[in-house]
This record gives C-alpha cells, structure tokens and sequence, in this order.
C-alpha cells in the first residue's frame, strides 16, 4: 500500500501463473507446455536472424507475421491481430471490447485469468456454471450479456465444444462479442476460425506457446472481423507500438511455415494423452475427456492435493488448484512418454501405500 | 466505429511511432536506433540460447534480468521493474502510479506517447510549457499535481537537466511521483538512479532499445523504491505474466554484461554527435545542445518539411513533427560516419540550390 498508488491498484488480485522450477530434472508437468521442442527450422530462423539488425526497432504492424498467419489461416491480414503472448491479447480483448453495461458471461471454472483482467479493467462479469460433467451448455449463455468468452477446450478442463455448438450461440448471441479462446485448438478441437466471415461479432485467439513448442517467444494472435481487429489496433497502439520483438516474429514465422513438424507433434501428443488416460484408468482415476494437450483428473479414494504434494517430492509437478469444485481434480500435462510413464510410476507408489 | 466496441475504443488516439521502411540501403536517420549493432557477444547469447527449452515459458519474474540490473546499478532487485520495452513499462506506470484527482505534469513539447497513454487510462494532464530554446525549468514544476514525468534528455530536443535540478524538483515535489525517462541517458547525462535510494517518489525508465543497440528485442525498465515497483508489477501480473521472452531477457543480460563494448560505442556516438554539430553549424543550422543520440535542429532559411521531403528523395530518413513550435526543426539520428557524411552532403546540396 502506498499513496502513490493509482486506487485501482489496490484491489487487483494478480493471475499467479504455474510454477517454472529453477532446478533442472524435474518432470515438469505443471504448465502445458509441449514435451517436443519447436521445429529445427525455426531454430535455425532465430540463429540466422541474431545479427547486428537487432539494432533496429521491429516492424510495428508485424506485417510479415500477419500476412503469414492470414494465408496459413485462409482470411485476410485485416482480420489477424498479433501480440505479446495471447495473454496480452485477451488483456487487449477485455479493455477494447468487453466494456459494457451488461456483465461479461464465462464459465465458473475456466482460465483463471478472465477475472484478473475483469479487475484490472472494472469489467462486471457473471459466471455460468459449468454442468454435468464439467461441461459447457451453450444455451446457459442464452441471455442479455456485454460479451462471452471461454477456452475450447476449456481449460482446465479439456473438453471441446463442437463447432456446431459454437455456431449455435452465435446464431442467437448476436449483439455482443463472443471470444472463444483457442489455446488448445491444435490437439483434436476444430476451430472458429472457419467461422468468422460469417459471424462479425466473433473473435478467435491463439498462441504459439502449446501446439508450436514456443511458449519462451512470446506470440499470441486473434482473427475476427475487420473491425473487431480495428479495436485491438487502437488499444495496441496507445499501449506499446512494437509488442513483438524481431526473433519472436521470425520464430512465429517460421513455426507456421513447417506443417509437417507441426502435425507430427501434435499426433504425438494426442496418442500419448490417449495413452495416458488408459494409464491413469487403470489406476482408478476418473478423467474429463480431453481435446487438449493436458488431462483433469481425480481419484476418489485420494486426495488431489496430497498426491500433487507426493508427486512433487518424487521430482513430478503438476497442477493443482484450490478452487471450489475443482480441488480434487489434479491437471497434467502431457509429456513425453518417459515422462508419462514416470508420472504413472509415481502415482501408482502414491496410490498403493 | 462499430456497435462492439468499448465506449473508450473510440476517443483512442495511438502514437504513430516513427517509420520502419521496407526498402533497404536508406540512410535511416529517423527513430533514434544505434548505428552499430548490438555486442558480438549478445549474438553469441541469443544463439546459444536458441534451442528446445523455447517450448518453456520465461520465468514469469525475469529474475535473472532484474538481479543484474539490480547489480549493475548497486539497488536491490526489488527496485527493479522489467517490461516489453520502455513504452510497455511507460504504460504500466501510467496507470499504476498516475491515476489521481489532480493532474499529470509534463512538458509541452515531449515524448508523444505521454497524451495517448493519459487517453488510454483516462488521465487528466497538464502541459508546461518549455522556456528558453526548448529547456525544462523545473521551477515550473512547482504547483499541484497527480505525478510528473519527462525525458531527460527531452525527446525530441535532446538538453539534459543536470542532476541537481532533478534533486531541487524532488525537494519541492513530495507527495506524487515524479518519473524521469532516461532512454537516452546513456550519451551523456547523469542518471537519476543514484537518487532513489533518497527520495520513495521517484522511478527512472531506461531502455535497452538505444545505449545497448536492441530496439529489437523490446527490454525496458524502471528502477525506484519496492513501493513503486510492487505497483507496477500488481499491474503487469494483471494483464500479462510474461512480457520478456527468453531470448529477449538472454540478450539484455548479455548486453549488460560486455561493458567494454556499451562504452565503446557509446562513445562512438558522442564523438559523432560533435563532429555532426560542427558540420551543421558550417550549413547554417541552428542547434539544439544535445546529450542524445539524436541532434534538433532548424535552418532559419529553409522550411522543415521541406528539408526532410529533399532528404528522402535522396534516401535520407530523418524525423520531422508538425507539432507547434517545433515544426520547423528535424530530430535527426547520429548514424555511423559515413551516414552522417551522407547527411551533411545531401542537405549542403539541398541549401545551395
């Protein structure tokens, strides 16, 4: 506290993100990333692009990337907005398009970030609880709202919503925003993004960080309508000119550019999710059907928080949250399957004694 | 405009950063970059780095980042801030540590992204006028105010304040923040740094954008009492946990280290600065004392715009404003030698004709 503080800055609640471990050897299970690291070519692209231009400031508009993005994703540059991470992106989202009189909608149990930035921007929002199974009932959302948004999958649950299911809510939420955020897309989802020259009120987002392996870089992204984009401009560009810095850009690039790494990991992730969830079934763990690159997961004869605190002592993080309704679930990422078989090792240690 | 908007979207009114052109072989002399590139030994970094731990997020904090900055300039590394370059740690502070009843001070003639932040957070400021040949009184400072912030040296002029006028403005100026925006400190001023331990009021921005040579890699930072930081960092954990990539934070940290090669070039560009300041003079141009990277300059006999239309036909890019009172001046880049040479020759022709 201090008198210097702007009033708001009392009442925020910050987003505490998943813990990055400074000793080496851990099994590192704890924040999605992707167990594959990114493409030898994009590597290659960085290395080659470290030189004495680095001097220079980078393009402001990030054309190269959003003209990259624009054709990987069949729409036009004017409908892709490019920034810091999609976490700046969905900051950016909230400030420049869900301000209104009516309360934002999302789930109760989804990314715990929507209502740090409610906070941070003094953004009414109502919670729409998930229902059976942890799942999400597009018709809960049939209701006068200031936008909606949610993950699909949702996160950290993992389930997908089809896109026919999407598209229902934006047949009958036609008047505010709806953002669906698609952080997980790329491991078994189909995304919106087909959607939105038919929906001006849509916005999808994306990052680089899960399905390209380039969480340390930094790129987040979002397609809609022209002038859903013009907004995020405007805000952009009275905070920061030049969000992505010039190895960022290149990495991103690149990243889009190789298809065939990109699948093959993505395949690999998924058969070894698939994997994984017949592992932990046959410790008697009860699992939320994923589409994601991370499972949610309980045991009913144990408790989620004593076993992330056993698995952290055998050298294993994985996520645990205190939250209502969720707090006997644990949420693992998919590793490799070294990693995946030491989980289930661990675990089954855990579990017998 | 577009009924999806957020009411503030509209009144927006971004800063237009100076331009990044597509064409190559310009003598680009128009957004104050180094004209060498980064150390030798940054680029050995950044590539060394490159690698598959970029699936990773950054650690969230950059703790390695703040403890040598900490280190470098003898504080604490809870005296440091880290932002996506200083424009990000500029908007933080603005809505952090400016939000107040009574208004925001800066000068008149100044950096241009102050307004449009003071738009984006809805700040009320107050503009001072610059008194003689574009100097900053800091007497003038003196009367109520919610914060004060300014370059020093002032951009786009370039005069530094001598240390103990900052130390007479944070005497009389107790109860709000008073920032002081040393992006360009390193060609000859004297960093307010050494005055934070004394006064809890006052936070210094800096940037690796131009001493260091990495405008490209998007790393600023403010420095000041843990009150003050704690704020900025309530702030940037609520919008976004990682704004440094990795690379970027490799790099700066590299940057810090090879001192040899940031005084060197340093130097480099106060030797040029001279030299540059002699061969104007011979044209007739009147000067601006300058402690910058950049040199303000006007010609009492030729118009401007006019000047800086001539230089870029001839592949010169310098920055002109068409503010008031500073609209027959150019903010013009120290190059490298024979960009400067290239400069002084295309306006020589461009005056005698």
């Amino acid at each position: 506290m201090s008198q210097f503080w702007s009033p708001i800055v009392h009442d925020l609640e910050p987003y505490v993100p998943g813990e990055q471990p400074k000793v080496a050897n851990l099994v590192k299970l704890n924040t999605n990333e992707n167990p594959y690291g990114p493409s030898p070519k994009v590597i290659v692209a960085i290395q080659q692009a470290a030189d004495d231009s680095l001097r220079l400031y980078p393009n402001p508009d990030s054309s190269k990337l959003k003209k990259t993005l624009a054709d990987y994703y069949q729409v036009k540059p004017n409908n892709v907005f490019v920034g810091n991470g999609s976490d700046e992106v969905l900051a950016h989202i909230f400030n420049a398009l869900f301000q209104h009189e009516l309360p934002l909608l999302f789930p109760d149990i989804t990314y715990s970030f929507y209502p740090v930035y409610c906070k941070l921007y003094q953004i009414e929002y109502q919670t729409i609880a998930l229902g059976y199974n942890l799942s999400i009932d597009v018709q809960d959302y049939h209701q006068p709202n200031g936008g909606i948004i949610f993950p699909n999958p949702n996160a950290p649950t993992g389930r997908v919503l089809a896109l026919a299911e999407i598209e229902t809510l934006l047949t009958f939420n036609t008047d505010s925003v709806v953002v669906i955020d698609e952080a997980y897309i790329d491991f078994g989802g189909e995304s919106a993004i087909a959607l939105v020259d038919k929906y001006p009120n849509l916005l999808v987002t994306q990052t680089v960080s899960k399905s390209r392996s380039l969480a340390g870089m930094r790129v987040g992204f979002a397609i809609g309508h022209q002038d859903l984009i013009e907004a995020l401009i405007r805000v952009k560009d009275s905070f920061n000119s030049y969000p992505l810095d010039s190895l960022a850009t290149v990495a991103a690039i690149a990243g889009f550019e190789d298809q065939t790494y990109f699948e093959q990991t993505c395949q690999k992730v998924i058969t070894s999710r698939e994997e994984l969830v017949v592992g932990l079934s046959q410790l008697g763990f009860e699992l939320i059907p994923s589409t994601a690159n991370f499972i949610f997961t309980k045991h009913n004869e144990h408790n989620a928080e004593d076993l992330a605190t056993g698995l952290r002592q055998q050298g294993v993080i994985v996520r645990h949250f205190k939250q209502d309704r969720i707090k006997q679930f644990l949420r693992i990422t998919i590793g490799t399957d070294d990693e995946n078989q030491r989980l289930l090792a661990v675990l089954k240690q855990l579990i017998i004694q």
